[in-house]
């Protein structure tokens, strides 16, 4: 394949995922969307609030990745400390953004409540900003790195407006059928059909619901002739194990 | 703090969490139980279906936490790399677990499906079973190392077999307390009480539903009566800023 891939990291930045009290739903939904603009999700991490372990990450995550996507911590709070983690990553000072204090000043309070929220208005050095939909403060771009809020709702809006603005490879798609038996009846067919097509990625993701066994297997890659040809062997492959393939939409 | 912090990291293997057509919910199940044992999921990461990515990660968390924990890729299709990983990753070669083999061949299949099947039973060597209450093949342990099914249902289940034989610190609970107002409001005064307790985390948590933004307040460590105090401090700097500070259980 000369194909050039794009990748991507996500770094999830939050005690609250690693303690198990919230369960994190950012990185189903930037994987999507990344892949609709032809961006692969290659790896992700789950860091503590821990000024070293972020900086590492975001260092370690923009060596490799194409693109870098972290949420969580530019709010308010002591705990907020993302901003701080990216500058001290790329050897920056922080800055305070004209803009985001525009956008900050534009809800009216006393002193001492403004001065804490004009803590998000606090970007690296070179920073550009990512716009929030939601009215609040901005996210930030540093470099290859995109900085955005932990809230879904929040965090959703800010990659929105990313569309467009990033380069991406071929669009990733997909084909999935599923078959209501065990894993291992079809385990060696669909081995052959894999070694058959080493640019498309055959998964096999076995389930237990109403009181069924069954896998689905999902097709994955670039190319729709390849696609829909793997399923046909696949399918076939489930066919000769007595099977019937069920296509999902 | 003299105290023992026993870590975790959770390494979760699957080119369907990547791709986005799974969400996983292994990290929360296991971080709330570990949580219970007194070990902190420090960590986590998600890796896909490749042999290296996964070497290497699970090289790097045994080395630096004191347990890791892998969900996915121990079923019997051709993508299902996680036993050669590890014992790639250990160093020692793959033999056959004969334990294992005993429970795959209670449900009886032609040779060939058998074959495949098979591919469960292979374990590093050295390897000690981790049980599988939900009576298909299971998992496995490597030093420090917990190799898991992917399939919710069966990850907890082999999860649920290791309680007690694992060494925790002390447990750590939480408090939470909830303010109907936004961060800001609240934010100079969190971060004082958050310097007056070093031992303890405090975390504000943003949220806006039913139209109503809000942040709860999640104090977590080790000492309840420490939890307490603080506590009362955070509904203290609440109340100071005229909102009325709602308890969660």
């Amino acid at each position: 394949m000369t194909e050039r891939v794009i990748t991507a990291c996500v770094v999830i930045i939050g005690n609250e995922i690693l303690s198990g009290r919230t369960q994190d739903i950012n990185l189903n939904h930037i994987a999507k969307q990344l892949n609709e603009w032809g961006i692969r999700t290659t790896e992700a991490r789950v860091v503590p609030d821990i000024e070293d372990v972020i900086v590492d990450a975001v260092n370690d995550a923009r060596a490799v990745f194409d693109y870098v996507f972290t949420t969580g911590g530019i709010g308010p709070t002591h705990d907020d400390i993302t901003a701080d983690c990216i500058a001290k990553a790329f050897g920056v000072p922080l800055v305070v953004s004209d803009e985001i204090a525009a956008v900050i000043r534009r809800r009216p309070a006393p002193a001492d409540i403004m001065e804490s929220r004009m803590r998000m208005a606090r970007i690296p050095e070179g920073a550009t900003l990512i716009d929030n939909p939601t009215g609040g403060p901005q996210g930030f771009r540093m470099d290859n790195v995109f900085v955005m809020a932990g809230i879904p709702g929040v965090m959703q809006g800010m990659l929105s407006t990313l569309e467009g603005s990033l380069q991406g490879g071929a669009v990733v798609r997909s084909r999935s059928v599923t078959a209501y038996c065990g894993e291992s009846t079809i385990a060696a067919g669909l081995g052959e059909v894999q070694d058959r097509y080493p640019s498309i990625d055959l998964g096999s993701y076995p389930f237990f619901r109403n009181d069924r066994y069954g896998t689905t297997l999902v097709i994955r890659g670039t190319d729709p002739r390849l696609l829909d040809a793997m399923l046909e062997e696949v399918k076939a492959v489930i066919m000769a194990a007595g099977e019937e393939p069920v296509e999902e939409q």
